[in-house]
Parts: C-alpha cells; structure tokens; sequence
C-alpha cells in the first residue's frame, strides 16, 4: 500500500526483452498494491549514438566546431522520449494501463544551465492524477524543461536526479533504482576483486563515495534524498536480490569505520600563480568557474613571501575543454605575474565511513598502507567522514587495493557488508 | 528580401552529409537577403525504426497488440526532434546562427486525433522574434501538441502540413517543398517512364492529383495553401533546377485538358447490403466513420426494389483495420438484414485538368483507352476536373499508361510540362 518510483537505467531497457522485464518488475510492484512510477534513461547506446551524430554535423572541412548546448539538449532529450513511449506500449501489451510523460509533460523545470542543469521544481499533479486511476506512470529521467520551453539535460547520472526528484515530489516510500550490479560495493568490483557488497549505508557516506568516484548515484541525487528523507534502494534489474539501501545513519554504522574505498580516475590540477594575495581574490577566481558551471574538486592555498599567493585546485578532466578559456580570462583580469599550470595524470583515493568521527589513527593506517605499496601521496583532503589522497593515476588501482585491504573491507571479515 | 520557408523530407536530411547540403541551401537563400524558416522531417528511415521498435515491445508471447495510439505519437515525435537539432547545428557550424523549435516550442496546437492530427494554430510571435534577429529558425516537421500537452502527429505527408501552415501564418512569399525529385509529374515516372515534370500546376488540379495518389503533397496541405494564397515550389535537394510550381489558377492553363494521370493502388470497396432506404441513415453511416477519422474515397449507393439501399464506398487498404470494427457495429446497429461485404484488390486510375471545365469529349477518351487496354471499368466518379475509374488492382500501371498516352501527356508534345 505504497508509493514505489523505480527508475531503470540505460542498460536495463536497452532492447525489448529488457524493456518487458523492467516493465514486468513495474507491474509487480502494482499487484502488490503500490501506486508505480517508472523513471527511464534512453536505451543502451542512444545517446552515444547522438552525440556522434552530433560530432558529424558539426564537421565541417574536416574540423569540429562544438554544437550550441541548447541544441545538443534539444537532440539528447530524445533519447529518454523514445524509451517512455516504448516503457508504456510494453507495460499496456502486458495488460496494464500506463501513460509516459517527458520532463516538460509532469513540468520539471529546471535552470537555463543547458547540458548540467538543475531541478527546480515538478507539478505532481498530473501524475498524482494518473496513479489515483491506476495507471503506471512512466516518466523520462535526466530532462526537464526552462520556464521558457527550452529543454535541457541534467548532466551525468541525470536520470537518477529525476528518481529522487519525482520521489520527493510525491513522497515515495522507496526511491528503486535498477542498475546492471547487485548494489554499493565497498569498492569497484572491476579494480578490487574481493570487493563485498553493501547491505546498508547512510546518506552521508553514500553522498561521499559518489563525490569520489563511485559511479552508480551521483551526489546531488543523495543529498535531495537525505534532503526529503526518501530511501533509496540500489538493485540489481536482473534479478531479484535485495541492494544497498541508502537511509538515514543509524548508531550501528558509527561502530564501522571505514564503510567503503573510492578511486577518481583521470583528474587535472590547475595551479593559479602569484596570485595577489588580497581578501576576495579566491572569491573570484571560484566565483568565475562556479558561473562556467564546472565542478571544483580539491582547493590548496599556499601563500608565498612576496605577498602573493598559489591557488591550485583538482577538476575531472572532462572538463578541462571549458575551463581553460575561463581561467586564461582569469589570468589576464588578475594582473601582472599571474600564471596558470595545467598538470594531468592525477588520480585521487579515498576511504569514508561515519565511524572516522568517533575513531581515531584513521588517516595514519590509510596513509601505511600507501607507503607500504610505494604511492606517493600528493595532496591530503579531508572531512569528517572521509580521508582522500591525490596520488599519480598510472598507480590509482593498486592504491585502492592497498586500503580496502588495510580497512579489511573485503572477503568474509567485511563488516559494512553485515550492517 | 523575402520571406521563404523550406522544407526537407526524410530522405533529404538521410545523413550528416545531406543535412549540410540543406543547410547550405538555407544559407543561400538567407545570403540573398530572405528570412530563412526550415521544416524538416525525420532523417531517413527513422520514423520506420521506430515503429519497428514499437512493434518489438507490443510482442507478447508472440502476438502483436496495438499500442496506444498517444504513446505511438510520444514516440514518433522524437524522430522529427533529432533532425531540428542537427540541422540547427550544421547550420551554425556553417557559420550562420540557427535555432530549432519543436512543434510544441513554437505554439503548433492541433486536436486531438493522435496520428492523424490537425493543426488548429501556430504562435508566430516566437519565430519571427528570431528571423528578426537574423537567425535561421528550424521547425519540425509532422508534429504538434494539444492544448493539454500531449504530442501528436499530422499522419501520412505531414511534414508538408506543417510546410505551409507555417508558411500562411508567416506570410510567406514562398514555400519551397525540397524532396528527392524534380517536380511533379504527368505521372508517376516510375509507373511511366515518358512521364515529364510540369512547370505550373494549379491548386485545385494539384489537389485533385495528391487525392487521387500522387505521393508529394498531400491534399490538406495543398488546400491549405490555395486558402492563404501561399505559392508552393516543388523541388529538388540534390540540385539547384527549377521544380513545379503549384499556384493559383490562371487562363492559359485552361488551354490544356489533362495536366496530368494518377494512380492509387490498394484500395478495398465496402459495400453495405439491405440498408433501410430512410432519410438520415447514410448520414449515420458516414458520421461514424469520420468520427473514426478514416477518409472515405468513393461513394455509390443503390436503391432496390424492397425500400433497401446498398451503400458502397472505398477506402484505403491500410485503414480497414480501423474501419472494420465501425461497419460492424453499424450493420449491428442499422438492424435486420443488413450485412456488410468487403472487396480488396482494387485501384483507382484518374486524370485531372482545369481545362475539362470547358472541352467536352475527355470522359468518352479516357473510356476508350481504357476498353482499348483491356481494363475492365468497375465505377466511375467524376468532379469538375477530374475523372477517375475504380478497376481491378493488376491492371493499374497498364491503365495508367494507356490514359497518359491517350491525352499526350508524355514526350515531346507534353502540354502540361510546357506551362
């Protein structure tokens, strides 16, 4: 007698056969007497596939010039549109009643900032109306629309924006989201072999591990769900095994101190030079890149004898291609002597857990277990529930393994696994 | 210093290399001083996949279900969106600024007959504000949106709806109608190969033509500009050749009996038996097909001798899943003996000529090419300036040869051609 919104990512509708089963898992929630909404994402390599359309249009003489961002929204929205209208076909083929609706159609408005923009509002009403009728409702993720009637995308991991979103806005009991792995692992499968999977973490860990790198959930989609208190319940669309809930943080998990490991691959320092050292100074230079709306990882000041200052800070190198003009602008307004530094090959590991606030020698066993497989740490971040090193990304997969063993997060002694 | 508005078909907008070859000729004709608008369809075999993909997720253990007819619109849409956006992009990546706006974005409200939409009006305000600013605007083709929001499709040569609903409401001073041919023909050149392109072409002729199969324009799209006045030139993408222009009526087009013979394949006859001869019942029978929104072609009634009726008319094949469901209740309806039978296999050969509202003589010809040719004549329905012959579907090219030879249509002494 709930309200489920289960959201299935592009893997899990990436053809027919899929799309039934996800369709199949919808209707089952409704026959156990749940009001069901179904966020999707485009199917499989849809938006790849636009995007190198895109690429293709935008040569011209054998140079790519870079497409409008509205356009390129304007054509990604698409690939979420396809997969409601076939989500609904299938769930009616199977006998029961569903309607689609894209981002515009429940009024999921967003922010002008095409390609990463952010939800500000959604009108539940149209779909309060269809789940009080019985109807499936199924509902494009990673897209909204601008109180003008631009489309825009939410960026990276958008769909999951959209679950949370949708969930807060009708205040969902569990916020399901079916991936392609059977939950949160205490570290990435792929690089950790005996990493162990999640039974239950907390809003403030997951939000951490998905800031480092983890890639399932993003950041903000945390944060909005601890933000509503909406569980949110990582499962497998291949099966039926229960996840990794995400909840609010329980006494049990302060007696865990580090729940999981995360790796960020492919990061770039950019360091600011002889910056005048003056108050608001930071402001600006932060001010300027927020406004580019490119995400700033770690910040180091160091200021030097002669009055001014070095201000060096970590991006994903993605992002490099818009920061550069934005920073070389910064350089020519601040004046005389300023320089900026560009180093790339970085990587950055982490240990998090909400045990480290009652813990101590955290850092010091994280710090061991670098030395003791040879990485060089770089650059120390911290927080109250996590620890990061910025090290050489060519030595990335072995750091992680080096402190999810030291932590002895993995194989039969993992305890977040047991929570 | 004009306004002109394009439009692209599938196969003109098929790939990135094609896109650009509609950018560039959209750039020309705003290089020499016109405001620029271009509607384009969905690239290639786009809309085809889709329903394909459609059909895939209505599959049931191994039954095909219909989808609803709303989702199919939400899906169909989609493929019209991804060509705005690349052709918005081609165009600024050639250098010249362009916006795209889907059906929805710039106001196109139509009733609510999913797939078979009509347009009820456009907001102009938005598209003009950007040709002021000297931007090249980018409309989708076959689509538009309710008052309630939910997206809807034009039906078969939809795109050309829009072409010129779009047109009238700019005013335009010509809409040019690029496809993968010439021009219009005396014939199908497939079906015929002396068949030659004509130069002018009135309205009301081209309308009767598009009626009768001729697959260019669509009728509604034709009488919509004859309505507004809005000249429509046919042509071709790959080329810079002048096409056909479909103007309004003038004398010397009198001059010449026939301008040209179509053929329309695919069409079953249904013949309603034993109908009580009472005033009002026809009209019953009609109404509710209409309101089914299926187009009826031909209609014959018959009154017997026991005060029954029998009541015949033709639709297109492709419609008689729709249609039959309708007749049924009917013949429920209308009472004791009334029964219904349904033939297939038939066609329709016609010819069309403003210049039959003044020479006598083309009924008596055309029958006589048709005896001469061996076709058998099941029906004949006749208009001001029109002429067609309902006979069996096997012999529809041959019929068709053998009227577009008896008015001199092809060749050298082509009149039409010579307008």
């Amino acid at each position: 007698m709930g309200l489920i919104v289960q959201k299935f990512g592009g893997t899990s509708v990436a053809d027919a056969a899929r799309i039934h089963r996800a369709a199949r898992k919808a209707i089952a929630a409704k026959e156990r007497g749940n009001k069901v909404v179904v966020v999707v994402s485009a199917m499989g390599d849809t938006t790849d596939d636009l995007i190198d359309l895109a690429k293709q249009v935008c040569t011209v003489d054998g140079k790519e010039v870079v497409p409008p961002k509205r356009e390129m929204d304007q054509l990604l929205v698409t690939g979420e549109q396809v997969t409601i209208a076939l989500m609904a076909m299938a769930v009616c083929a199977l006998g029961h009643p569903a309607v689609s609706f894209t981002g515009g159609q429940i009024g999921l408005l967003t922010d002008e900032a095409f390609s990463k923009a952010r939800i500000k509002s959604i009108d539940e009403k149209r779909i309060h109306k269809e789940l009080d009728a019985g109807t499936i409702v199924i509902v494009a993720g990673f897209q909204g629309v601008t109180p003008d009637g631009h489309f825009t995308t939410l960026g990276r991991g958008g769909s999951n924006a959209t679950l949370v979103a949708v969930g807060a806005v009708l205040k969902a009991d569990v916020c399901e989201n079916y991936t392609d792995v059977d939950g949160i692992y205490t570290a990435d499968p792929r690089l950790v072999p005996n990493a162990r999977k999640i039974a239950r973490i907390s809003y403030d860990e997951m939000m951490e591990l998905s800031g480092l790198g983890a890639s399932v959930l993003q950041t903000r989609a945390v944060e909005f769900a601890k933000k509503y208190g909406v569980p949110l319940h990582v499962r497998n669309s291949q099966n039926d095994n229960e996840g990794t809930w995400i909840v609010s943080e329980t006494q049990t998990m302060e007696h865990i101190v580090v729940s999981g490991a995360a790796l960020k691959k492919d990061l770039t320092r950019v360091t600011i030079k002889n910056v005048p050292d003056r108050p608001g100074v930071a402001a600006r230079i932060f001010h300027a890149i927020a406004a580019a709306n490119i995400m700033v990882d770690d910040i180091i000041q160091n200021v030097m004898h002669d009055n001014t200052a070095n201000i060096s800070f970590t991006v994903e190198h993605g992002d490099l291609h818009d920061l550069r003009p934005v920073v070389e602008k910064l350089v020519t307004d601040l004046g005389a002597g300023t320089v900026a530094a560009f180093q790339g090959d970085l990587a950055k590991v982490s240990v998090v857990g909400v045990g480290m606030r009652t813990h101590t020698g955290v850092a010091e066993r994280m710090f061991k277990a670098l030395a003791d497989a040879k990485v060089n740490i770089q650059n120390i971040t911290t927080s109250e529930i996590k620890i990061s090193c910025i090290i050489d990304r060519e030595h990335g997969p072995a750091a992680l393994r080096a402190v999810h063993d030291a932590f002895e997060l993995g194989g039969p002694g993992g305890a977040a696994a047991k929570r």
